[in-house]
């Protein structure tokens, strides 16, 4: 598809390969594309931010990348592709300038394969890695080093387990599930009985099931279910640090940002955007398309679209009226106060009316 | 005790070993328990709450574990055994269905142990672990792979490590106690001193003890004490990314959910429950019993026994009244509204009074 | 500097080190200092906080570290050392009392090093780490077992990495930087573009840069820039549990405490504080200086010194006042019922007033 991977383009091909308008010179070069305030001469600046546009005056980037409403903001006589989706058309240029690594497919020789591994075809395995007996992984995966398959752990093809990765027995990963370091997939929930003055361990005997397209981030936990499973959807994404408990069920396509926690039972619709720090109380529907304002605090269903702030969350428009109201109290109490004193007046005999006019109210005494 | 482990269950013994109403034929078998919704024809439905009543109708089960409360929604025709207390029952069953597995008890050939290292009986060693110079574990007790004791680590009988699960120098483990993968016991306390433009750190001399029977979940991170200890105490149990900061205390049987922080040296009682994501600021008393919701931000001592929610956290009633009065503030803005025109007119001298009644006063003009 | 390291100390001793004045027999000796509640007959106590002045009377500390404020809670007899700044000079005795271990400079034999890794001079590297090709480390690191460096990482001087660490390729760590367990720096930022119905992948390109003196706590995460770099600036800290977003920078001497998130793209100037579990929105200003309360949630810029709480953030004595306001709610409430009641009256033709000062008003009627 790009046998030039990583090699200069002219501006030309940029404009074809982003499916741009090119203003300016076609046939001038650039290495690599950077952020507008940090692009040297030989690069591309991308602009598709207002945010940014303060910086592109004194950008020395040899040409721009940039949407139509910020194209004004490109110096005169520097060159731009303008382009209407800047994401997936910086993605494109990223794929070209900085093309994967070839590594070196082998298992390493310091891996330890319990009983019954079966690896696909062109599989890696770092040093150190323990898959345990029964381990199945598909192929054109890699597994980083130091990673630990339990028992009869089933990876799909062509995932990719950074180091560090520890994925508890009988979890299922799907196909191209990307995991970061020190994910941990399959741990026990957070389950106990009280019995006779001491705190039972329940059997945690689900399993965590990945499907396809994942990509969990760092240092991330997902629980394994009591009864029955816990589900991550086809082509949802966790940041890191994200904590998904015993028997969650997450849609399609969900994106959660880092430090959420989703609690035990609770299931995620597809779509769903979660901000950072978001914590979801158990056994609750979060429904399909709903977003969740960083850090809200979600205690009761979710409707499918709606979206929620705050702690505790609640419709986001009622959030930010009650907001106003809280900043207006200053001027309820102002007006009460008023009030107060206008009404003494009053019963006092001589309304506070007459006060401003200056009427005289003999006859009210 | 059981020497069956694994079988089917006839409904009859099920009821025995659970002390429940069997309501059926006592000699049909079950091979396992699952969800309500998820229970194969040869399977136990367990049906323990109000939420999943409505999937009863439509499940396959065999047979239905159900509280008395929830009898009605067992399907006609369906045997159950009927139980109080479910949990407790639940896990009699999911112990006698899912037995622990057989594993090899051995010290992994590729286990590095220092000098003065000393084992006890039936101790396994998982692949690479490492345990430094004079470290002590107890007899049968399990420690995964990858997993680093620092010098002098001491851990007690029966304990189960994950992989990969971190015991700083010094640090100690009583018996009994459960760590999961990626858990950090006994690092430095987030301790500095800002002197000549710099912050210096404070040298973190005190150790982190876990008592018996405490369970501790993936990533969670214990700090040791800077002077002094940080104690885990009794039974107590933490989920996933728990952050326990140096010198803090807990007392025994307490239980913290996910992403859960506790500050330096706040001291939390015995049989404290602590909801996702809750914070404890540094330097408090949290008593026994109490009750902190999820994700409250606890900046003042809780009295034992109370019941906190809330950012701020303060008494979950009040917080209820707070949150009640914030959504009637809209009625009181319009009453203050109405009280200003009836006053004004009052002050013009017209009462509202006589527009409401219709009756004539000249009297008052 | 000091050859008795570890050694009891007189009094004497103990007063010229931290520069404090002696009260007491000068040639008494001490073998270490700890928390007045725990301190030892051989032990001093220290005493920096009114918080701990109840547990001194009881003390069985053999003398006292104490500030000029706390000097009368001292119980009589008992010789003290008195000193202004309390914790630089507890640093002081406890980096005599603690010297750190000696120990061992080596590279495991089990450690597997790539083809062109560079080690400086007094090296040490744990048992299985990996450095992966081009990895250069500067003289005098230590780098614990199961640590990680990707390709090409480049480590400075001095630095302690404590076991299982993972650096990501291309990340650059200055000197003198701590890494605590399980900390991961370089992971992949959070982004995704979508199309045609699936969330792609944005290559993260950029580095993550750690700068001097800095010290990452356990199960940390640092993501690499998407564009251009993430920076953590010289001598910052950070507690465990906390998340930097790509792109973000941090000046210098900044502190996070434990399970802060820091959202992509935000700048966070010098010397900013923030407490446990701070949430801050991404494409933010944090001025320098600026002091984030616990678990705050910040949703806008925040100027330089300002100090602000609560959920959504606000200036603190904002934050105070709504708060206060709403616990007077109940108050305005009544206040308004009241009101009702008089201009209820007063529109009946009979003012309040009259009935409090039991006039007579016939000629109201």
């Amino acid at each position: 598809m790009d046998d030039l991977r990583g090699a200069p383009l002219t501006l030309s091909e940029v404009a074809r390969r982003v499916g741009g308008r090119l203003e300016g010179p076609g046939e001038r070069t650039v290495e690599g594309i950077a952020p507008v305030d940090e692009a040297a001469p030989t690069q591309m600046a991308f602009l598709a931010s207002k945010r940014y546009a303060r910086y592109a005056d004194g950008s020395r980037a040899g040409a721009f990348l940039v949407t139509p409403e910020l194209r004004r903001y490109v110096p005169d006589g520097v060159p731009a592709v303008v382009v209407r989706d800047a994401y997936p058309a910086l993605r494109t240029l990223l794929e070209h300038f900085h093309p994967p690594e070839a590594l070196e497919v082998r298992v390493h020789p310091t891996a330890v394969l319990g009983r019954d591994v079966r690896l696909g075809e062109g599989v890696s395995v770092g040093p150190y890695a323990v898959l345990e007996d029964g381990v199945e992984v598909g192929a054109h995966t890699r597994i980083g080093a130091h990673c630990v398959l339990g028992r009869r752990v089933c990876v799909g093809n062509a995932c990719l387990l950074h180091p560090q990765v520890v994925v508890y027995p009988d979890s299922v990963l799907g196909d191209r599930v990307v995991v970061h370091a020190g994910a941990r997939i399959g741990s026990d929930g957070f389950g106990f009985t009280f019995v006779d003055g001491r705190h039972l361990k329940m059997p945690q005997v689900g399993r965590a099931v990945i499907e396809d397209d994942v990509e969990i981030g760092a240092n991330s936990t997902i629980d394994r279910g009591s009864l029955g499973d816990t589900v991550l959807g086809r082509g949802s994404k966790l940041d890191n640090l994200v904590h998904l408990a015993h028997n969650v069920k997450v849609g399609a396509l969900s994106l959660f940002a880092a430090l959420v926690g989703v609690a035990g039972s609770t299931r995620v619709g597809e779509r769903v955007w979660m901000g950072g720090q978001v914590g979801v109380s158990n056994h609750l529907h979060v429904g399909d398309g709903a977003r969740l304002a960083i850090a809200c605090k979600v205690m009761r269903d979710v409707r499918p679209g709606e979206t929620v702030s705050g702690h505790p969350a609640r419709p986001h428009r009622e959030q930010l009226r009650n907001q106003a109201r809280l900043n207006r109290l200053e001027k309820l109490v102002a007006r009460v106060r008023a009030l107060e004193e206008r009404v003494r007046a009053l019963e006092a005999g001589h309304g506070g009316g007459e006060r401003h006019h200056g009427a005289g109210d003999g006859g009210n005494g």
